[in-house]
C-alpha cells in the first residue's frame, strides 16, 4: 500500500500541529476548518509552524473550508475539532465519505464513536466507514497565533477504540509507524469513561464562573480548585465511578489516576492538585465558550449522568453542575449533550450495551 | 408604667448599637454575649461607642455572658444574634424567661417566631412569653472594633409580626416612642417571606466561593453578582415567589422590590444591581462562617424549600444551592436549617398554616 493520505478536520491548535507533523513525515495532508476567515489566513501563510516539543514548518497540500474536498481521496480522516462539533462533522461528510475511509476522533469523549455513527445514519449516510475514538488528544498544545501551534507536551500512550472492538487493533497496527502512541483499548466504554474531563474542566469552570465572566485570569488548577471545589469534584467523581461500575467498566477514580500519572504523594485531591508541578501556571478560560465549559459538559458530564439515570445510578452532583451551568449560560446542556438517546443506548441493559460495543 | 428595662442578647455590631441607643434614650439595658472573651473586653471599656448615623457613647448597666442574668427584670428582650443562633438563645432562657416578658427577634427570618416558640417548648419552658419577629434589622451597621459600631444606614420602616398576629400591633404601640420604625405586619408569614436574603446573600456567596476560600476580596454586589449569578438568583426568586403564592402570601419579586426600595430604573436584575449606588463598595465575606452563608441559608433558603416541598411547589434552583453549599462547606444545611418540622408546620395545609399564624 502506498503512503496514506490524511484529511485533518479542524485547524485549531491540535489540527494545525497534526497536519504539520504528518506533512513533515512525508504524508499527503488536507486541512479543513469551517471558519472561512481562518482558512483564508492559513492559505496566505507560506508555512504553518510548530514550536516547542515539535520544531517544524510545513504547508498542507490543501487548506479548505469544504469538508468534501478535504476528505476526497484521503485514507485516514483525523477529526481534531472539539467533540461537541462531531455531529456537524458527521453531517458534513455523510454524502461523500467512502466505505474504506477510516475516521479517527481525536479524542472521542464519552460515546464518541456511537455518537458519530448515529449522526452519520441520521444524515442518511449510505456507507459504514470504520470509526475509531482516541481517549485523549495525543499532544498538549496551544495556539500562539493562527497557523502557529506551541507543542507543550507529548502523551506517550493514547487508548484507541472502535466498534467492533477488534478494529482498534487493526487501525493501531496500520498506523504504528506514524502514530505509535495509539494503544488498542478493549472497547469504546474504556476510552470514553477513562477521561473524566468533566471533573477537572466543567466543575472548576462552573465554580469559577464569576472570574470567567469578569475576565479575571487565575491559575487554573492552583487557584481554581479550592478545597471546596475539590469536595464537589470528589462527590461527582464518586458518581462517575458508580456509573462505570454499573456498566461493568473498571475505571480508576480521579485521585489515584492523577497520583499515578503525575507521581503525586498527597492522599487528598486538593493537596494532590497543589503538588502537581505540570498544573502550575495553566491559564484559565477567559470566556464561557471555552471547551472546558462546552464539550466537557456536553460530551462527558451529560452522557455520564444520562447513562447513570438509565441504569438506576443516582448522579445528583453531576446533575447539579449540569443544571447550574445551564442556568448560568442560558443553554440546556442536558438536552443538547450526548444523551443515551443520541448514543443509541436508550433502554438498553448493561449486557446489551456490552454486546453493542464488542 | 415606668420606663422599660431592656435586655439585648448578642453584642455584635447591631446588639452593641442597640444597647448604646437605648441607654442614650435613658433606658436600663443589660447586654449579653456568649463569647466570654468579648464580654471581658467590653466590660473593661469605659464606654461603648457608635459613630456614623448615630454618634453616641454609653455603657450598659450590665455586660454579661450569663443569659439568665441578662434577662432578669427586663421587660423587653431584644434578640440581636444571627438567626441561626435563635435555638440556642431559646434554650438558654427557657428556664428563667417570664410570662410577661416580650421577646423581639431582630430580625426573625422565615419562621422566626415559630422556630423560637418551638425551641422554648422543646426546652420545657413553662411559660408562654409574647414573641415578635422583625422583618429586618432596623439599622445597617458594622463592627469597627469590639465595642465600637459604625451605624451606616437607617431603615425607616421595619415590619413586626407575632402569633397571635394582633400582638404585633400591641408591641409596636408599646414601643412607638423608642422604636417608631416598627410597623405591624399582617402575620409572621409576611415578615418571614418579605426578606429574600437567601437570594442576595447565600446564592452570590456560593457562586463566589472560590474568592471567599482564597480570601480574595471583591466588591460584593458589583463584582459578585455577575450576569450568570443574576440568572441563578432570578430562577431561585421565581421559586420563592411560587412558594409564597402557594401559601397565599403576596410578596414582591426581588427586582421590583429593589427597584422600589432604591429607585432603580433598569428592568433586569444585573443592570439594576450595577446601578444601585448603595450597593457599591460593600465588602465581601472573607470566610464561610459569614452570616450570608450560614443564617441566610439555614433560615431563609431551607425553610423556603421545605415549605415548597410540603405544598408541592418545586424549588430546584434553591435545592441546588443548598446542596452545593452543603458539599462545599461539609455541612448538611437542609437538615440543620429551619425545616417545616422545626417550625411545627409539617403536614399542614395552607389553610391550617394561616390559622396557626392568625
Amino acid at each position: 500500500m502506498e503512503k496514506f493520505k490524511f484529511a485533518v478536520i479542524g485547524a485549531g491548535a491540535s489540527g494545525t500541529l497534526m497536519s504539520i507533523i504528518l506533512k513533515t513525515k512525508g504524508y499527503s495532508v488536507n486541512l479543513m476548518d469551517k471558519d472561512t476567515a481562518k482558512v483564508e489566513t492559513l492559505k496566505k501563510l507560506e508555512v504553518l509552524k510548530a514550536t516547542g516539543k515539535t520544531e517544524a514548518q510545513a504547508k498542507p497540500d490543501l487548506i479548505t473550508a469544504d469538508t468534501a474536498a478535504c476528505i476526497n481521496g484521503a485514507n485516514i480522516i483525523m477529526v481534531c475539532t472539539t467533540t461537541d462539533a462531531h455531529g456537524d462533522v458527521a453531517h458534513a461528510i455523510a454524502d461523500t465519505v467512502q466505505e474504506d475511509q477510516i475516521i479517527i476522533l481525536n479524542p472521542g469523549h464519552l460515546g464518541g464513536v456511537l455518537n458519530f455513527r448515529n449522526a452519520l445514519m441520521e444524515a442518511n449516510c449510505k456507507v459504514n466507514p470504520l470509526i475509531c475514538e482516541a481517549s485523549d488528544m495525543m499532544f498538549a498544545c496551544r495556539t500562539m497565533e493562527i497557523g502557529h501551534t506551541f507543542h507543550s507536551g507529548v502523551k506517550a500512550k493514547i487508548k484507541l477504540a472502535s466498534i467492533p472492538a477488534e478494529n482498534a487493533k487493526k487501525v493501531a497496527d496500520l498506523l504504528k509507524d506514524v502514530f505509535p502512541c495509539y494503544v488498542p483499548a478493549s472497547n469504546v466504554l474504556e476510552t470514553g469513561l477513562s477521561g473524566g474531563s468533566g471533573m477537572l474542566h466543567s466543575i472548576p469552570c462552573v465554580m469559577n464562573i464569576n472570574k470567567i465572566e469578569l475576565q479575571q485570569p487565575f491559575d487554573y488548577y492552583i487557584e481554581g480548585l479550592t478545597p471546596g471545589v475539590c469536595k464537589v469534584i470528589e462527590a461527582a467523581d464518586k458518581e462517575r465511578i458508580a456509573v462505570c461500575t454499573a456498566l461493568g467498566v473498571t475505571v480508576e477514580p480521579l485521585l489515584p489516576h492523577l497520583k499515578s500519572v503525575y507521581g503525586l504523594e498527597p492522599d487528598n485531591l486538593y493537596d494532590a492538585i497543589q503538588s502537581c508541578v505540570p498544573y502550575k501556571g495553566i491559564k484559565s478560560p477567559m470566556n464561557t465558550n471555552h471547551r472546558f465549559m462546552q464539550e466537557d459538559t456536553l460530551c462527558d458530564l451529560v452522557p455520564t449522568a444520562s447513562i447513570g439515570k438509565m441504569l438506576g445510578v443516582a448522579t445528583p452532583t453531576i446533575d447539579m453542575i449540569i443544571a447550574l451551568e445551564s442556568l448560568l449560560l442560558g443553554k440546556d446542556f442536558a438536552k443538547e449533550g450526548r444523551t443515551v438517546e443520541k448514543l443509541g443506548l436508550a433502554g438498553k441493559s448493561k449486557e446489551e450495551i456490552f454486546e453493542m460495543v464488542q
